[in-house]
């Protein structure tokens, strides 16, 4: 029998209706290079979402691509990205950061989460230092929402991420990879309009979450807006059938698609949360959204690999180990049911 | 009424069999970034056509992507790319190259081509100058088959490319955005697997030959092998859903389509130049393959921008500019008789 | 017997009152990195020289290193550096500006110079094409003052190149290290002060005028200056023991004497080119600064190589070589008499 | 009164014998960028302290260039240099690593220090993890001795560390911008030769150490030694005036001047050691060569700073900072004396 994988919100393609616009606009001719009427279309649609008519819309493949590019755009030579250790940028994108020249400057993370009091402990001690100029300048702050354990900002660290962004003259880049599972859960206590008055650039991603790939970038700050799309291409980030991205992104916010869909893959994995939880299964980290990281002994561990795909996360110890279980658009009940009663046999 | 497009070959979306494939496959579940089925059975049908077993195969989203990713994994950081000077990595990728911290050595261009003898007068210039550590190193070697103009190296042509480029030590490039649009023309002297001996790593392009995107890389010498999907991750070009290229590469290169969409695309070019040549309309390059080139007087270019879109190519005097045609699997037939009326007209 | 030496600006060490100066001062304790008195007191005399208060000024150690801080602290990374095809940036500096992920524009030269028809064709040229952010964005220009050739721009030369950098918001940077050659030169038509309104950014070199090693960077516009200290570390240009920078720079300008040193060596190489042309040896290039480039048959070339050291400059024809002479701070009255009786034999 | 300054090793100018070196020779023609007689001897000295007659010896100006140099030569894109979290070029070279586009891989310090098993730790869990290539590969490691805390490590360890950089195919770079007072410490058992063998490439610090500037890179594995001299040029490292940095080493290791200068320094740093430790006064750190960091009170600090200098490194409490104090070879046993005294009253 075929396992089930919860390996990662990318398991599958796209979501039909997605696959359906496709097929549907095939033999349109448009310019290329996000020229094009539907890539204009779905900036329109994601700025009434945002509620953030003066914003400009990219559309890019990928997420380390788009991390790559903002922050490329954003920071002069002898500046780094604040962020915190557990930061996608500093641990799975083999070095994109730095091959375009920045240092990531790695804070301690709590929860896959750095907070206003260290980033300006951080950089008040960077300026008060003095050898300053032998150091690389603090120069913007990168976090993801949700983060890569899975957890969120509340509106009240945002805010005051924010503030001690401006004080500091540095931008604040949200990578929102997973950005609809960050604002569907219901610990969330923030809305995408008001996350858009909080963020100087964020994205928000397709790829995993119903696209068969596609990050869009919300640029807030209009001193970041200039000339982006030449990083873009510089990047290697300009598809030239562009409009892929924006026939992608129109059915995903035409109908608050992209939002059902995130609202139901983080009840699944509530679902499946509450299983373990039911079994006294512990978690590496309370998460609320998509991904669930309980910690496993070896017995158990084995036995669900019989019949699932999941991720090694961490070990934690000598017979336990940290996994990793998402759910996407595209887990199915079925499935999910059928990890349930597997856990509960465990 | 609505123009006809001969502005690229990448004005539509993808050949109705990628589509299909992409709809029938889509709720299968795979491990991402490139490691699933569908790209190990792609890569072994290129290796076929390629009769180069040994060769890696990997697939990148697109052209300046791959372009770049193959360059930075080459080079070391004090040698630079010999390319001619209508090179695309030179001029249409915004500094891409440079961006990776490599110089770009244009040599002049002949039909968009340079020569062995060029490249050999070059590099032994380096070596013999006094203060050679003062100059960038030629390290490799960037062709394009065809070329930015759409023109062909010879068989001979690119053998004696290949010698320089071993008897210096620089791998040779061979950057084949339009590869079957070349090896497919008429007047193409190669096939594949010749190709395949000659050069060190080229591309197969997808996306301006029946795919949504994608680019094929293809490693033949051993040692440019190694660690090549960490460059990938690099640049941003890993796919999370990496069997999308798979699946399209496995349709163009199940059944010779590939090969059949590009000599069709080939064939309605040669009918669109006839068309212009029956009218003494002149040309700015001799092109066999898929790109046209017509030198157009003012009043025949108004006349024609009514209809069709088409590409500014370059002033040629105060009043005749060179355009560019291209065509490609989605031109249909009534879309060049329509042309070739119009031109007749003219 | 030993050779003669004209190869260089930089054949011998220091004008002794450099030496003098160091040997003097050696035992004071200083704090390191340029934040001492000797620094902050010879900025101020170039400042006065300049008449420019408001100048930041800067020590560095070398010129390609301070070419590529200068540039690297000026451009965003999608822009490039416009210069002539031979400026020392793009020939000699072994892709120093690359390997900081810039691109080096490169417009014909004449006489080692760009005119700021040139440029402005080239920018609006960029401006205007549909594929603009496809290609580098023109972000400064640089000119070097003499240039690569000994050659001089005149005053509306410099005032046209400042106009159409000022109406492209591109700044303009001068590479200086021969300035002082330059601005001595009988053909001069420009001062100090004239040039320090004229450029953005320029250099005063040290190196080939005298010191041991040394070249002022000269920051005129306000928005350029910010964070320069930074630059300069990242870059590997700052001395730990920046004392030595600003000590030999007090010299040079406490008495005038880097202009009286420059102004000697000027008239030493005019004896030398008159020498050449009174026997009718042709010139490369006509130079009225301390570089002097003839073009000598094989035989007078190898006559020449007995006594003198020169260095090749590139080949004219089959029997024809262009050769440079330089003069120095350090070419003495009787090394010069000896050259040219040893040119008059010939 | 002035202060005496013990802020760092670098507060006066060079060794008397040196600046008398530089007067001797300055009227001598030589060619430039390190291709004459001087820097050839020098190397020869070199290369006999080390008892490496198949070493490469290059002479650059200062450490950072040293460091960027070495580092941007050996690494391939995707790779970055391991070394302790409190290294020189993780912390204090304005990202000049990362801004020649690689990553340091930072593992946390004790006294400075790293030991193998770390590495090797640090090394396995790359290469086993599942997501290998989204990682930065682990390419070279760095260590410095002595460390940025003036600590040493002891030939087991070193002996260790290169073991387990050869097992995974990383080669060992030293950074001995102090290398003389590790060496010439009491604690130190590893003589010059020995760490000839366990470094693939290390460097000799001259600006710490008696030299006006200067860093003597020693490459002893074959396979890092091509085409370094296009590395030099390429990072700004390459002097005009090279014979200045061989007249220099020269000096150094004519005498063993080098190593009898560095043993005098530590010696005076041992006795401010003791009359701080004669009060009792704790120690950051155990440092065995030229830097020590007593910690002191707030009264304390206030009463030396009146007639001393030093660096304040790092606050130990609210009340106690952690202070550095240097020796050099210019540091007067009256200084010290001085000093010994003032610590006496305290």
């Amino acid at each position: 029998m075929k396992k089930i994988l919860f390996q990662s919100d990318y398991n599958e393609g796209a979501h039909p209706a997605i696959l359906e616009a496709l097929v549907t606009t095939n033999m349109e001719q448009t310019p290329g290079y996000g020229e094009d009427t539907h890539c204009r279309h779905a900036a329109e649609l994601i700025k009434e979402a945002c509620q953030a008519s003066d914003a400009d819309v990219h559309f890019l493949v990928g997420g380390t691509q788009a991390n790559v590019t903002v922050i490329s755009s954003i920071l002069r030579p002898h500046q780094g990205v604040v962020c915190a250790a557990s930061g996608h940028i500093h641990v799975h994108e083999t070095g994109a950061v730095e091959h375009g020249a920045h240092k990531v400057l790695a804070l301690p993370q709590h929860d896959g989460k750095i907070t206003a009091e260290q980033v300006d402990t951080f950089v008040s001690a960077h300026y008060a230092d003095e050898s300053t100029e032998h150091m690389v300048q603090p120069g913007m702050v990168y976090i993801s929402f949700p983060t890569e354990f899975g957890t969120l900002y509340s509106r009240s660290e945002l805010l005051a991420l924010s503030h001690v962004c401006h004080k500091y003259d540095m931008p604040l880049f949200i990578d929102g990879a997973r950005l609809g599972y960050g604002l569907q859960s219901s610990s969330c206590d923030i809305t995408l309009p008001e996350l858009a008055t909080l963020a100087d650039v964020f994205t928000i991603g397709g790829t995993k979450q119903g696209a068969l790939f596609g990050e869009a970038v919300v640029i807030v700050s209009d001193r970041l807006k200039k000339d982006f799309r030449y990083h873009i291409k510089q990047n290697g980030g300009m598809l030239a059938k562009g409009r892929l991205l924006g026939i992608q992104f129109e059915v995903l916010f035409a109908d608050d698609l992209y939002f059902r869909l995130a609202r139901r893959a983080d009840m699944q994995a509530q679902r499946i949360r509450q299983a373990f939880a039911a079994k006294g299964i512990p978690f590496l980290i309370d998460s609320p959204t998509n991904q669930q990281f309980p910690i496993l002994d070896a017995p158990s561990l084995q036995q669900l690999a019989l019949s699932f795909g999941f991720s090694l996360w961490e070990k934690v110890d000598d017979t336990h180990t940290a996994v990793r279980f998402c759910t996407s658009w595209a887990t199915a009940d079925e499935a999910v049911d059928t990890l349930c009663q597997a856990i509960a046999k465990l």
